[in-house]
């Protein structure tokens, strides 16, 4: 069995987004194994244990993973996740991956697959709500698929919005204020907001929208008139009645279930598309365990690793 | 991060015994969290999620574990285990465990922690059903709460049974056959059998038998007339109604749910116990997610580790 501590190291936007909707296209096929995240709850915060089986690429296992928010105060990160990847042929355990900055990938691949099927296909000007960790990623999951001739960031603190852009001198970035940042091809959100965020009249015709930010009940990001004008897309559909934009606009009535228009997976084997050109989509992530074993097994093919003994 | 190839390395079953009563005792209490297990099936086997938290004892985690009836074949064990200990104060992984060897330890203090609470409190005789792994350790923790007077142990292969009983060289044990090793103080079955072997004019009045060996449905040891006519504990009710020796009455209506007397947990906490003393008993064991956190907690205090990085 191995041990991988930087699984990301080496690891291109372009081969993860190629593993990621690979996985979503198995998802929308219905060839996965994945029963819902189960939650464990602590004082401070939680566990989620997510485990799936992908037949067709013979990968199987589990990913865990924390969310603390008071670890930031201890120096320690808010989320932290590992991976146990099992061989479905005999059940060992082949792998204990690191997975944190993997799960930062996976869910920038996410969004950068909802965009190459979604979003106008040319270059394309981006707005990003939120300047953390997953900001970043969703922006170079982005650029893989997508030339970015624009990109516009805004931040409750616009230092950090400043400091992201500086990220990337390669493109016409900057930040900018919260209307301004809406005003793109693609907008992001990736806050941790429990109170809608972005506006409906902000956002305009032809838009498509990567809602990552929400994760859990109680979080939404978007004017849910938003959602009611758009065509919804999720990753999973009980996930995001649970946990994602959705949940809270459904929970009060205001989003019928039923308007949502599928998932990633039936977008990407084509089941499911945009309408209109100058309809707006929004793909509504919370993230998913397949996610996290595609990205998994890619990253073990290159990956040091420590040989551990087992069984 | 810790990794521990052998934490079963110098556990002794007093030990053991003690943490899974313990742990018992917190499920009596209703002061765990414990989700049902989580199956993933592949064509030649399964792999079960068993997250769990002990908030009393500050311990959490999961256990990850296969059943490939078919590795034998390749040399391989049918079951291999491994336990993930998280911190519930931060979420930081703090240890992986290879639990193979800890998950025969934990079920065989389970059937211990039973005996020591329903059958007779004084030296037994023991009859022992299956020669496995899991047989042996049944008795090794049944020797910590039990003088043994009498080991006889019946196998499909009596060579195995004798091999067993050789392994018991301070007792007084020997092979025989099935009816004679159910004249007995202490019932103990441990087979995968589909079908009951245990008759029930076998089993004499003030018998306490641990039925092990169902874990999964379809699977049966006893004659169904046996559980109608004992008082019948489970370790969870959900799981025994599941996977337990109960499961196949059950799912024929020929035993209602509803005669199942209580758990082990009520046991230990003394909200449930044996009537007569001339009362047959009968202990279901599953196998709990709460046992794997504690046996791992506890061997994790003296285990070799190697050192991992993380995060």
């Amino acid at each position: 069995m191995r041990y991988c501590a930087r699984p990301e190291k080496g690891l291109s936007y372009h081969q993860v987004n190629t593993a990621i909707e690979a996985a979503f296209r198995e998802h929308g096929e219905g060839r996965v194994q994945m029963p819902p995240k189960v939650y464990i709850t602590f004082p401070k915060g939680d566990f989620r244990t997510m485990p799936a089986y992908l037949p067709a690429q013979e990968i199987a296992g589990v990913k865990i993973v924390n969310v603390h928010p008071e670890n930031r105060e201890h120096g320690l990160p808010t989320v932290m996740a590992m991976t146990i990847l099992i061989d479905p042929e005999s059940g060992v355990p082949r792998a204990v991956l690191n997975a944190t900055s993997l799960t930062d990938m996976r869910t920038g691949a996410a969004g950068a697959v909802a965009a190459k099927y979604l979003s106008p296909d040319r270059e394309v000007t981006v707005g990003v709500i939120g300047s953390g960790r997953q900001a970043e990623a969703q922006v170079m999951a982005l650029a893989d698929v997508r030339p970015i001739s624009r990109l516009r960031i805004w931040s409750r603190d616009g230092k950090n919005a400043g400091a992201m852009a500086s990220r990337f001198p390669d493109l016409d970035a900057g930040a900018t204020g919260l209307e301004q940042a809406c005003d793109a091809d693609v907008v992001i959100t990736t806050t941790p907001s429990r109170a809608p965020l972005v506006e409906n009249d902000w956002i305009r015709d032809g838009t498509h929208i990567n809602a990552i930010g929400a994760d859990a009940p109680g979080k939404q990001e978007l004017d849910p008139r938003i959602l009611l004008r758009a065509r919804v897309f999720v990753d999973d559909l009980a996930q995001a009645v649970h946990s994602g934009e959705v949940n809270v606009p459904i929970s009060r009535g205001i989003f019928p279930p039923d308007q949502i228009a599928g998932t990633l997976g039936e977008v990407v084997t084509g089941k499911k598309r945009r309408g209109r050109p100058d309809e707006v989509t929004v793909f509504d992530s919370t993230g998913l365990a397949i996610q996290d074993l595609a990205i998994a097994r890619l990253a073990l093919e290159g990956a040091e690793w420590i040989d551990l003994p087992f069984p």
